[in-house]
């Protein structure tokens, strides 16, 4: 990166906008110490030690804007690696704003989306899939979607794909020096170890290149379609698992009430329980069409939940739907409801589902944690609980997904014993793919596209 | 107040929640630092000087939540006097509710509205019209909003307000000596001194409530209705005024745009306003009244603008409207629009208004200034550029109307020789109303109602 960035001090409002106790504004750069001072008084902050606080205030000119504490960090021991100034102000966003524009006043840019954590990046305090976790963590909203962002922002991930690719550059070397003497014939690099490895390699990126369906769980919560007939008790299943759960999904501020209603965190992992209208023999051609949409709710499903009436329906009523209900490859779990009106427990060998049903009676709530169980299993609760790495983010796994084709052509070169310039072409091709997701191989387009997603102020 | 609020460690989010670079949570009390010590690795928090920084992670046992920073302040250089932790950590609203969450697990209560201003009020921090300037600080939205609010939070209201009382202190001190001695008649406090003191402390105490008006427009803006008849270029004019400002406007985060449509900031003052329908004989009962909604807004204005077509009305026309206009007091500003379908100027003598009369054209966008002008003269420009004490809070304003009706029952008292035990209890109440403005005579329900209009995390 040749761009000149150590030149220009960003500021930007780093907490979210509106009326609040607090807000930071966050400014990085050679100047950020000498541009604060021009509207700070108190002490002479460039002249202070990294990591202090120094409370005082903001003033234009002779008007007292307001009073603040000022944190400074030196570089290269700031989250940039640059001088960063932080300061913490009223949150009132007339005040915010007024700061940010005497901040811009006396010499400092307004920062790009993402524009501190890209400083970060490339002043080495941070590879790229690091960086890109940063973002991940900040919109994390489950236990599982912030361990698997933490994990990559601790580096795991990235030592893992360093590891494989040091191992393949090893080998590249050898390859690329063979050219050099191509007139020789000579073969430094060993065929048989190199084949091994590659093969290791591949199988090694298929397992991360798999995880990201686990991932895209992780990161955006499942799917979960509550199909059935009318009056089955759909939606009263759908509130008994939310309401139990809804206390404590309220409490986190900024989830917004029509959220609630639909997700549920179990475990750490989030559901997007989704009702349908109840499935029958349509009558018209709207209730057709209402049909119709259920169908294609079941069909982008995670999880389909069939509900069916235990106490009024048959054996083959219950086998007739989940017939016309199978449709791709989502698991399925089916729940017999209404036992409360039936004597005895007589159910299990009515339907005889092989214990593969969980019965339950809404009206009473029994069972309801059953049905929790069921959508844990369903989406590999021991996936979670282990430390293996997990893919969540689409452009590693698309980067993941190139290199294995590369690897394969690797592979394949060397069944067919391709000429060492081809091979050499081919291993390149799974180093830079590799080196992309780390940011070791990169250029300003996808360094914009990834940080142009970022918050302001990050 | 004998609350051992010292016992008990409070803790909150400080920033708006929602999904952002950076989330502050603060804590407050004797444990703030063990307690967040608890949850930290890194160094020994409550080791560690006051006004530092410290990098380290926040970790529910052995799983890590998130990195941060943790600031320490030490008791009493504080924001509330007491031992204060900040921690700046990545702003998820799910990590936020998780630390938070880990700081109450830990032994920290959750911080009612506004509790840490009510333990810097307790600690004698601030008084309580400076910590009532704090809640104004924030939601300041203007220049002279904010100006306000700082001088009452620097505390020149608060040392105004002292000054009055202590002058009435003495007096009342020697007045309650002589009830003492009243067996023997004597006269500690002169009469014609006190008499004096406190026509001095009506008048003055008369002026900051005047000057509560202003206060008022300073905090809410003042309505500005546009009136006349239809298409005399009432929206354009709206438009006008808005667009050129809108640019300025809508740079403040969080200002919404249905706000925006209708307020105007001019010179620092916000002025809101208000389209209506056009005024003419009503020609059916619902246009009636459309007619009568628009006299309800014009007696509810703070300043009217009466808009008239300089190209097509007559005189006699323009002194009709504004004779059925005059409603109440608001001060009246005249607008003669589409000059530019007029020749020469001579509608300066055809409509003969004494130079009172802003001549536009709202089509060429000319003179638009000239109102902005006319409207900032109307609340008294003058009085944004002194520094005068202006009183913008409801409470202080009861506060001092029951000061003045007391200190006028003192002057009835001393004017018809009453005892000096009910001329006592008069200054008494004067001096209670007084000192409840800034906090020296309190009690827990107002502090209550003061406190909780707060955000939480202040």
């Amino acid at each position: 990166m040749q761009t000149p960035f150590n030149s220009e001090t960003i500021a930007a409002l780093s907490t979210p906008p509106g009326v609040s106790a607090i807000g930071v504004i966050r400014l990085s750069g050679n100047r950020a110490a000498e541009i604060c001072e021009k509207i700070f008084q108190g002490k002479k902050l460039s002249a202070q030690l990294s990591h202090t606080l120094h409370h005082g205030w903001i003033s234009d000119g002779d008007k007292k804007i307001d009073e603040v504490v000022v944190g400074i960090f030196r570089a290269p021991h700031s989250y940039t690696g640059e001088d960063v100034v932080e300061i913490s102000c009223h949150g009132s966003p007339y005040i915010l704003q007024r700061i940010t524009n005497l901040l811009v006043e006396k010499g400092a840019r307004l920062a790009k989306p993402g524009e501190f954590t890209l400083r970060a990046f490339l002043n080495g305090k941070l590879d790229l899939s690091q960086a890109e976790a940063v973002a991940d963590l900040i919109s994390s909203n489950s236990e599982a979607s912030l361990r698997a962002a933490m994990q990559q922002m601790r580096g795991g991930f990235s030592k893992e794909i360093k590891e494989l690719r040091q191992q393949l550059v090893d080998f590249a070397a050898l390859v690329e020096l063979e050219l050099d003497f191509s007139e020789e014939d000579v073969e430094f690099a060993n065929r048989k170890q190199l084949k091994e490895l590659v093969s290791h390699l591949t199988s090694h990126v298929s397992r991360l290149i798999e995880s990201f369906q686990l991932g895209n769980v992780i990161k955006h919560g499942v799917n979960v379609v509550i199909a059935g007939r009318p009056n089955a008790g759909k939606s009263t299943l759908l509130n008994l698992l939310l309401n139990e759960e809804r206390a404590i999904v309220s409490e986190i501020p900024g989830t917004t009430r029509d959220t609630i209603e639909e997700v549920l965190n179990i475990n750490g992992v989030l559901f997007r329980l989704i009702d349908t209208a109840g499935i029958r023999e349509a009558q018209d051609a709207i209730e057709k069409l209402g049909v119709e949409k259920t169908f294609e709710k079941i069909r982008q499903s995670g999880i389909l939940v069939y509900v069916f009436d235990a106490a009024s329906m048959s054996r083959e009523d219950v086998l007739a739907d989940i017939e016309k209900l199978r449709h791709g490859e989502a698991p399925l779990i089916l729940v017999g409801n209404k036992i409360d009106l039936l004597k005895d427990d007589s159910y299990h060998s009515k339907f005889n589902l092989n214990g593969s049903a969980v019965f339950i009676s809404s009206k009473e709530g029994s069972n309801i944690q059953q049905i929790k169980k069921a959508l844990v299993s369903k989406v590999s609760e021991e996936n979670f609980q282990q430390e293996d790495t997990v893919v969540t983010n689409v452009r590693h796994h698309e980067a993941l997904l190139r290199s294995k084709l590369a690897l394969e052509d690797v592979l394949k070169g060397l069944d067919s014993k391709i000429s060492g310039e081809l091979l050499a072409l081919d291993i390149r091709r799974a180093l830079e793919e590799l080196g992309t997701i780390i940011g070791e191989v990169t250029n300003e387009d996808v360094l914009d596209s990834i940080f142009s997603r970022f918050c302001i102020g990050k």
